[in-house]
């Protein structure tokens, strides 16, 4: 074929030699495309940490500090003594247990719905009800500032999605105005990046007014907001609304590993029948099933742990904007503080770490609206010097800002 | 709107009534999904098994029998002991320890691998590597038999995905040749359903010729098939291509749970980078990843157990096929036997079941085909009474074949 009347190659496309393609090549693009993340300091590098790490963890989503407590990493090591270290299936085949039954019965009654279905995580969770929710001709109404997995679930589902701008209930309404048939309404309830909190009843109210089902990823709410931790639903009067499901992680307040829906236990069933990221999963480790249950009783008892996680956190955010940092009002356990830039986010996490504070650093693509952070997490069990210190060190390491 | 100028309704919409759709009526709908469910007899209800669970078990996907080994299990309780309940956060915040770094690093050693990284899942393994491994304009070519995981990858790709007749590198080469840019060929090393083995000497012939990659899911080839068990790659020579990444799950042979995958470093380095179902997961339970790292070193240490899981699902196709019954010759520790009907299967199963032994049931929607089957698995730690029981049960509660 002469040159002029080819069709032109895609981007990624090196034309095949006279000889073939040179063998070993079919990756070649990747050093390309890490050339680019270098030259865009975006370059990211797992830092695997030890069982000792000394570091004061204000990364992490461990929001009550429970995945190193005694009782839950005691019934974690006990479940897989006694259940085995996997589920060895299915939950429909052969990894169901009565712990795993256990655990979804007491989450469903805590958090105050009809029943829950345990996962493998809280990103199979979000897969599993955007997908068999849905069906062609579904609209699908998603918060421009939604969780990753919430997002693939959309796009993996075959329904319309609309992004509507985010925390915006006026703008939800008018999605669902447009449209005639099923709709379902998707948002996070704390959103991960700024720590913000949806605006639950108005959303509530938007889709009772247009019979469209709401869809709440409460995995930063969970044991943080709400009468001892129940969640964002518990605490917006939604929980176990006939219209109303919502999804959890267990590997934040939890502790643990996994994620679960709570919802109607007609939906409940729909998924054991409908849902592939359920039927075509293993079942969640004992281990974790049995962490989580554990960590669950133990909110239960003490239920002073999730308001003082929400405490720790309106406290950082206040001390820090005192000393001039910009930050997010925090509605739970995250709090989100503007860097001037991603180098500077990447060298004020630094700069924390080598002074003993670990934090997270938000930064593209992984921010929806490009603005690099630092992303700080509240533990309940924070002891007031611990507190003093990570702020002294946020402070003593923050750039200039501009 | 008068109702003639009205355009058709999808079928799931109830139009709204003048005073607006009823509260908590959005999942009316799944009413009508259920008595769908049921008029066809394709009813799932999850059963939990006790602790104790008396039933002989092969249904589950433990193929060497690790899920229950002391030194699997005690290895399980002691990470959690060690390292928590969970990981805390991403790989990338604070969830990667290094009993994962030491995890991925034997893992990938024992397969032949450049390197490896441990993901929560099989199925995020599967959703990581088909969405950040291709982009739009790239060609993937799917197997019609491949696991959901690998379907669900490619849809969520955005790349454009060729479905392939089963097993059939002829076509996989012809989708090839009508395509210049990057290509992806993807396919289970063996099938779940049918426990037969793809064609991967021949794939891989095809995928040099073009210059693509190749992706084989080798969830029920580890701890199976290759020397020692190290997977159908390494069975082909194939382990350690330069064009070759493998995926595997820790929740079958390695009796735990979570996935990983294996490759080429700078593939790794990548998912690292670019993989949302990586990035924005936590990281897998440190007892998931201490339980999958006592597996493989005992693997290590046995390695006869992977040629006795092959010796025992051939010998129970070979007494089944004797005794009358139509079962696909295993290529690994899969071994499926025809039913007649969805229904005659279920009774079958049930009837297997309620003699003591747990077999798994596959039918639509799970079998690509619409064909019921009974799903046996070989375990390499089954005693010969076990084995006699197991085929004298099927036999005796078999259907009458038409
Ligand atoms: C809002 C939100 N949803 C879902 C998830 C996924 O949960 P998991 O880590 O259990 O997969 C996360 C974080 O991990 C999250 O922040
Ligand atoms: C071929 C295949 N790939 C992937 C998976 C998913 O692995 P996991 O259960 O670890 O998510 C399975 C089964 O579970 C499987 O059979």
């Amino acid at each position: 074929m002469p040159q002029d009347s080819a069709p032109p190659l895609p981007r990624d496309t090196a034309p095949p030699t006279a000889a073939g393609p040179a063998p070993g090549s079919a990756f070649d693009w990747l050093d390309t495309a890490r050339s680019e993340r270098q030259r865009a300091g975006l370059v990211r590098a797992l830092r695997p940490r030890p069982a000792d790490c000394p570091l004061l963890d204000l990364a992490g989503n461990d929001y009550l500090g429970l995945s190193r407590h005694p009782e839950v990493t005691h019934a974690a090591a006990e479940a897989a003594q006694l259940w085995g270290a996997g589920a060895t299936g299915s939950r429909l085949v052969s990894g169901s247990t009565e712990l795993h039954a256990r655990l979804e019965a007491e989450l469903a009654a805590f958090c105050g719905f009809e029943a829950a279905l345990v996962l493998s995580s809280g990103y199979a969770a979000n897969l599993a009800v955007a997908t068999a929710l849905t069906a062609p001709g579904t609209l699908v109404v998603s918060d421009a500032g939604n969780h990753a997995s919430l997002i693939d679930g959309c796009r993996l589902s075959r329904a319309r999605t609309e992004v509507a701008p985010h925390a915006d209930p006026e703008a939800v309404r008018g999605a669902l105005a447009g449209h005639s048939g099923r709709a379902l309404v998707v948002t996070d309830s704390v959103f991960s990046v700024d720590g913000d909190a949806a605006p639950l009843p108005a959303l509530a109210a938007a889709c009772r007014a247009h019979g469209a089902a709401l869809l709440v990823d409460d995995a930063h709410g969970l044991g943080v907001l709400g009468d001892g931790g129940r969640g964002a639903l518990a605490a917006a009067g939604l929980a176990g609304d006939a219209d109303v499901v919502a999804t959890v992680t267990l590997s934040k307040s939890l502790g643990s590993q996994g994620g679960a829906v709570l919802g109607p236990a007609r939906v409940i069933e729909h998924l054991v029948n409908t849902a592939r990221t359920f039927i075509f999963d293993t079942g969640l480790a004992p281990a974790a099933a049995g962490g989580a249950l554990a960590a669950l009783r133990l909110i239960g008892r003490e239920p002073e742990r999730a308001a003082r996680a929400g405490e720790v956190a309106r406290e950082l955010h206040h001390r820090l904007t005192e000393a001039g940092l910009t930050a997010v009002r925090p509605d739970a356990a995250v709090v989100s503080v503007r860097a001037p830039s991603p180098e500077a986010a990447v060298r004020w996490a630094a700069d924390c770490r080598t002074a003993g504070l670990a934090v997270g650093c938000f930064r593209p693509p992984s921010v929806p609206d490009g603005i690099s952070r630092l992303r700080l997490t509240a533990r309940a069990d924070l002891t007031g010097d611990q507190l003093d210190r990570a702020v002294g060190t946020i402070v003593a390491t923050a750039p200039p800002m501009s």
